[in-house]
């Protein structure tokens, strides 16, 4: 981190924490300069991004003061979704986003594409096109079955930073995160089962489950601390259920990494019930908090929890790299993949391997991680200063989603459908649920970075929520 | 073609059909020249190929003559699976085959790998190339869900090669032709549904029924017009089947291209009884007659055919493209692909689409066509001569893939057990039956390129299967 950004960093939090109160007057950048050690200019960048943010004003000759601003927030409460197996619904409005992504000139705060236009990425298509001018016979051949062993290799290295020990031997390769959790969840499950999941839950892996001819049940989610173990086990008590799906760090959509305790009280209420856990892990590297939080995974002792992963959200979704630790259902998990997937393409793996290695992975990550925190702020500011007074926003604690929660009468559907006339795409919270619940939701991509373009983009978001706030 | 290698077919013809017989002097090279009105070195050239062949052995100054051989042995008999549901079993040897496939210095006979060494590849990587310099935004960002519309366009417009009319509108991009087929049957199938598919059958697709939980029941196939129709409506009445898969151009393994009008009867037994196809056509576009041979899906006017296809035996499997056309069943595969698979690779898609546009794919495919059949040509040789008397080959029409039947008592997998000590791989019959059916045959990819090395491997197979004949 630069030094005015750490500066910035550590006067936005005494705001935030009423040590300078709105309309005070902050110290002068002379007298910043000289507590912190610091260059005038560096004091003066910084008060730039503070005043980008809107938490202070500049007054000609009298210098800079905390802005008048609307309170923070609250987060929202956990979640109350419907306490019984579903259907899942919905597919229409999903495919509409899904078409939205690819338009052109739209500005799409509903999809999950991570920032792809950072200089720490360049040296993966330099590895890309190394690896198709040198690896022909390779990248053109059938790849191996569980995938390139000295890909495996660097995952099973990076997984180490979560707590998880593991081999090249016991990781599969697959196309992404999403085809990792289906052939888990074909491996595990048959049409008719039931899987309970945190609610609101990533509409993909929603769909999945509807695709596989399995019911959802919404276990209530707390947006601090996660799914709630007390719920699910009421729900195991009542329900077959085989096994629960949870995104215990960066959770998507709501930003929250489960604490440690929680983490175990929920691996221990599976081995009690003897189900198995789809861990989600695919955002757990962007966590603003270093060391990285550990995995579930890490703490099972019996091969229960299947942990799915992929490098979409850290580096690219067009690599379609994934993978796999599905502990003691390895052989089960490999003859799915090649029952119902295939071999994957070798030249992202053998690139990826490479960008690993050399140290440029975790360089982007570094980077991504503070870029995403920093872009979280600003959005968060702008939400508060053009949404409505009434709203809850999470406090995401990695990864680049923001969950908002209006009023019980506004509908999101509605106003999705009235932005996406002037090309803005969000993603309304009823896709988020099995059962239609969140209709006054929205989840907003905070990758995008925040340009004039995009603040008028929310300010535009903001006034077709207060549109439909006074209907 | 060129002049010689036409020249030398024509003869090789002649020989065959026993115009010259056995130890009977070949015209000189001047009377040949003559007659054909080519060059002298054109048809010392054409005599070389055949002397290569061991059709025509020379006489130092008396000329060429036909060579004495064994009888060109018969083709194999209509196959007679057991008339039940079965469930797939054999998964460990596959495994074993597949772990074989990229062990070092081994001699692949038992994979479907294509020949990747072909100088009409080359513009392929130099597409890829371009496309990792020249689109980067595009080849790491997520891909559209139904697959880069500037190659369903293309792919529209070779299927009407095989007399489909399609737009790219009817086309969804998958991960090779094994994706398409799992996505169909994941939407068309649930698990303890009952497939019939024509026997023997690609371990692949049977393994993908076996990861599926779906039944197979192994219909009787000629190996010169493929799947009886009538023993396949006898299954029909019997058992509630879903749908039947056939691969009916150049198929895996038997190599026979089903005549029209039999695949009309196949369509309409499918009409009357309300089933679905699922048709493999993933080397139809290697068949060695021209025009290439009409899809059913191309007969298809009520949307019950799937077909499935890709690029992995006509270019390369590392691409892992192939595209399903799912008839009136195009929603609900398009949902999922979204639930089970998720989107693909986006750079393989936009290198093979500029390489079929530029024209490289047909003057690829042309020379592929060729170069495969004097493959199987030159093997079938081999085979004659270094196996012993008393089996049956089939005749492929297209591909790479010769099938051999021994007499019943030969074991194959253990014959497959002893070559692979010597670092020979080879696909053992009973691979391809969903009850253990043929282990009495063998599966020969013929791809490989036929030099000096795998002349003595397929000597080895035959003193392997001689040594295995006598016990």
């Amino acid at each position: 981190m630069t030094r005015y950004q750490h500066l910035a960093n550590l006067l936005a939090e005494r705001i935030e924490q009423g040590l300078y109160r709105s309309g005070e007057r902050l110290p002068s950048v002379r007298a910043l300069s000289q507590e912190h050690g610091v260059s005038i200019s560096t004091v003066q960048q910084a008060y730039q991004i503070l005043e980008n943010l809107q938490l202070i004003t500049p007054q000609p000759r009298s210098g800079y003061f905390v802005a008048h601003r609307k309170a923070q927030p609250p987060v929202p409460a956990m979640s109350r979704p419907v306490q019984r197996p579903v259907e899942v619904t919905h597919w229409d409005e999903i495919l509409t986003l899904m078409e939205g992504r690819t338009k052109t000139g739209i500005t799409a705060f509903g999809g999950g594409q991570p920032d792809l236009s950072q200089p720490t990425l360049k040296p993966l298509w330099k590895e890309l096109s190394r690896v198709v001018q040198h690896n022909v016979n390779e990248i053109l051949s059938y790849d191996e079955l569980p995938g390139r062993r000295e890909l495996r290799e660097q995952i099973a290295r990076l997984m180490l930073d979560a707590g998880s020990v593991v081999t090249a031997d016991d990781l599969i390769i697959t196309s992404g995160c999403h085809s990792a959790l289906s052939l888990a969840l074909l491996t595990i499950c048959k049409p008719g089962d039931i899987v309970a999941l945190e609610s609101p839950s990533f509409y993909g892996t929603m769909q999945m489950l509807r695709g596989l001819g399995i019911k959802a049940i919404e276990i209530p989610t707390d947006p601090g601390t996660g799914i709630s173990v007390e719920a699910l086990e009421l729900a195991l008590e009542q329900w077959p259920i085989k096994g629960v799906i949870v995104v215990p760090n960066c959770n998507n959509p709501l930003g929250f990494i489960m604490p440690e305790a929680r983490k175990r009280q929920l691996l221990a209420l599976a081995q009690r019930h003897d189900i198995v856990i789809f861990e989600d892990d695919i955002c757990g590297e962007l966590a603003y908090e270093y060391p990285r939080p550990s995995s579930i995974h890490s703490l099972d002792i019996d091969g229960r929890v299947l942990l799915c992963n992929s490098f979409t959200k850290t580096v690219a979704p067009g690599l379609r790299v994934g993978w796999i630790a599905p502990g003691r259902y390895y052989d089960r998990v490999m003859h799915m993949k090649y029952a119902a997937s295939g071999t994957n393409v070798p030249s992202s793996q053998l690139a990826l391997a490479a960008f690993i290695r050399e140290g440029y992975y975790h360089r982007h990550v570094r980077r991504m991680r503070q870029i995403y925190q920093q872009n979280i702020e600003t959005y968060t500011c702008w939400v508060r200063q053009f949404f409505p007074c009434g709203i809850c926003v999470t406090r995401p604690k990695g990864s680049y989603m923001l969950w908002v929660e209006l009023p019980e009468h506004v509908d999101m559907v509605c106003v999705a459908r009235e932005l996406s006339r002037f090309n803005i795409q969000i993603a309304a919270g009823s896709l988020f649920s099995a059962s239609g619940k969140y209709r006054n939701c929205l989840r907003i991509n905070c990758a995008l970075p925040p340009n004039e373009k995009h603040r008028m983009a929310v300010e535009q978001m903001g006034e077709a929520v207060n549109m439909a706030m006074e209907e």
